[in-house]
């Protein structure tokens, strides 16, 4: 039987306290060094991908459907085959899909880049106008946050509820503020809290009025297959409500192989209406002469079509599946019924959202990595990585063994209960 | 025996002018389709790397020389060894080396989205300077002044002499100016007139002391080791002079295998002082996790190490300079001595550049255009695609075939020839 921590007296908090210190000690000799810090394929889904690399060899044929020779220079909107690709993964039409490099969060930057240099719809770029803003879903994905803080955009929270962001506040605040020019979205399976975002959220963004003639939606859809359960939460099509609105230029969708094959090796691909593409096509055309065609070859060679993408996806799911679940029984056996932490239950993507007690998430995860365990920064969820509560932490299951996962959860529930106990005795 | 065009009378111009359009209209009706304007390999030559793809497969080691897995995510440097690697190949040391994605004009784009967006030398970034201004050696590659156009970089034009750029200019320019705050060169066989720059003139660009503190040379060594000759011209180690006088934070050299193993599917490298690949690498962590690396490794494991790589030009050069040779052999047999046309004698790198008479590039091109072949534009070799004379043409043997090279070539010459009749004809 579980005792909140709240209705425990100082005496038995303090006993308590010795008792989680003791433990704490113990797990500090042990001198582990495991990582919970990125969203990081392990090794094993790695080896999924291998005979991607055989498929591709010196005999191979080099021709795109369009007979074009993958090994030279062109295709600057990416291979006509890899378009149609992830047109169907996106459902969208393949002419409204560029496929790029290695990396959707490069695709991100140089879209923003595009805005900020030579800017959107008709406006005067980012770059020389005197405040632009965008709205951040919080808790949200450091790295978003990160290219707005170094494009100087000012950033506002906005609370990601269980359906997605507060659309009340987002349509208030893009209706009234002229100088709000995008959002970041992950809209299935959020980083880090596992939302999807429900049809009716989508609808009300598709059907946002900004006030910006040159506001963007940024629709990382990082982890639209990226399942962990049998039954799949279902994302509404963005693109599709936006037409039927007239708005499809309004949103940009990112997506990328880079948790389906290999990260840092894979493709990247984003997708919006036709005038938003031409805008960025652009930029893209003055910045380089092509992306890596081969790679996008050897890519389509081994799924062959979205059905073989998602067959590929299960073999994923049975890796991070037991993974995850490791994480989520320790901190149902651990924490459960305490009343000093919340936590998500995803049924995809790559994270687990822990809440602890107000003022207590940098305490975890100092603690932890003194106890031989790096997590994400705390903060770093947040705009500025300013968590105003301080109490939202990360944790990212992928890339550890199960038994390594383990033990860092078993310090990690220890470090959240110390924690709880010195925040409750005032300490 | 020749005859220059300007010794004719007018009844022998008109007389020859007949003959020549006589020969145009022939080959019209031949109904060629052959295209010149690129710098693109052939397929003999991209046939020469097919081996390196089988270099890596299901079975192949991925660990990096530091033991880093290369199919994950990291390293936004690059795979140490292919930093060594290109390290050798520039003469610089491997630290001083980032190695990124697939192509160096997406470096030098982004080097200067760099300077746009966060500024070099504690300097304010060019976006939010009043006026920057960039220094163009004339002729020039195209795709270096589109770049200082997207930005809103005004361009200066400077005279390419047999040496290099005039330096006089250059000096006198950069002292003065402190608006100016770059420079595009490729040192060694420029596009398109294939100069490689004196020591001299190296030793003077490294003794630059421009009025901008953020002043940057743009050292795209393109073509450092694609010669077509026995004779190799020797460049002098621009990073080695400047750091005798302290001065290797003011230049920035780019390099890629595109035009070595596969355009769109190599690897592209830059280097320079550390102050101003820090400011680089602040940019890049925004950008990117990291380059894709299993591509990297693939090339290391093909190459080896430089001798390697110098080998595998040889083959190069024996597919590359047949068609040069066809190239030279077409302008000295059909225009030498007829004081209409001069034209370069590259000991290296991808280009012939040719001047006819002022005033008739762009309708050579036109002629050959009509006459089914495609050549690079007239006036795209300088800043805003205005050749003042308009005299100079760029051609690019290295993609058709000898037997349409002779063909191209061939037609080439009566449009020069016919443009001349024209000119001098007063028409």
């Amino acid at each position: 039987m579980m005792t909140e921590y709240q209705s425990l007296s100082k005496e038995e908090l303090s006993a308590l306290k010795g008792e989680l210190e003791e433990q704490y000690r113990e797990f500090q000799a042990l001198d582990l060094n495991l990582n919970m810090a990125r969203g990081k394929p392990s090794t094993d889904q790695l080896d999924l991908s291998l005979e991607m690399l055989d498929g591709l060899n010196s005999e191979s044929c080099f021709f795109s459907s369009t007979g074009d020779d993958c090994r030279n220079y062109g295709l600057v909107d990416g291979l006509p085959e890899m378009r149609a690709f992830f047109g169907e993964l996106l459902d969208v039409p393949a002419e409204n899909v560029i496929v790029g490099g290695n990396s959707s969060l490069n695709m991100m930057f140089d879209a923003i880049s595009c805005a900020y240099i030579s800017g959107f719809d008709g406006c005067a770029p980012w770059g020389k106008q005197e405040k632009v803003k965008f709205l951040c879903p919080v808790p949200g994905y450091d790295r978003h946050f990160a290219i707005c803080e170094y494009f100087g955009i000012e950033m506002i929270p906005v609370p990601l509820t269980e359906t997605g962001p507060d659309m009340d506040m987002v349509e208030k605040l893009v209706s009234e503020d002229e100088s709000i020019k995008g959002i970041w979205c992950v809209p299935k399976y959020s980083n880090p809290s596992g939302v999807t975002y429900s049809d009716e959220t989508v609808r009300r963004f598709a059907a946002l009025r900004p006030a910006a003639p040159d506001f963007k939606i940024f629709w990382d859809n990082a982890y639209c297959i990226h399942e962990l359960t049998d039954t799949p939460e279902v994302l509404l099509n963005l693109f599709e409500e936006c037409k039927k609105q007239g708005s499809e230029n309004m949103v940009i969708t990112f997506c990328s192989t880079s948790k389906i094959t290999f990260p840092g090796s894979g493709v990247a691909a984003m997708a919006s209406g036709e005038k938003t593409l031409a805008t960025y096509r652009r930029h893209l055309s003055y910045q380089t002469i092509g992306p890596d065609k081969i790679n996008q070859l050897r890519h389509i060679r081994f799924f062959k079509h979205v059905e073989g993408l998602k067959e590929h996806m299960e073999k994923h799911r049975a890796i991070l599946q037991p993974r995850f679940a490791s994480v989520l029984n320790a901190l149902e056996k651990e924490l459960s019924g305490l009343g000093i932490a919340q936590w998500s239950h995803p049924k995809g993507g790559y994270f687990v959202s822990v809440d602890v007690l107000p003022g207590c998430a940098k305490r975890v995860v100092q603690l932890c990595k003194e106890g031989g365990v790096t997590l994400t920064g705390a903060g770093a969820t947040f705009p500025y990585k300013k968590d105003p509560n301080d109490t939202n932490i990360r944790l990212a299951p992928s890339f550890p063994p199960v038994i390594e996962l383990k033990q860092a959860m078993n310090l990690f529930c220890i470090c959240v209960k110390l924690a709880a106990a010195e925040k409750l005795l005032g300490e």
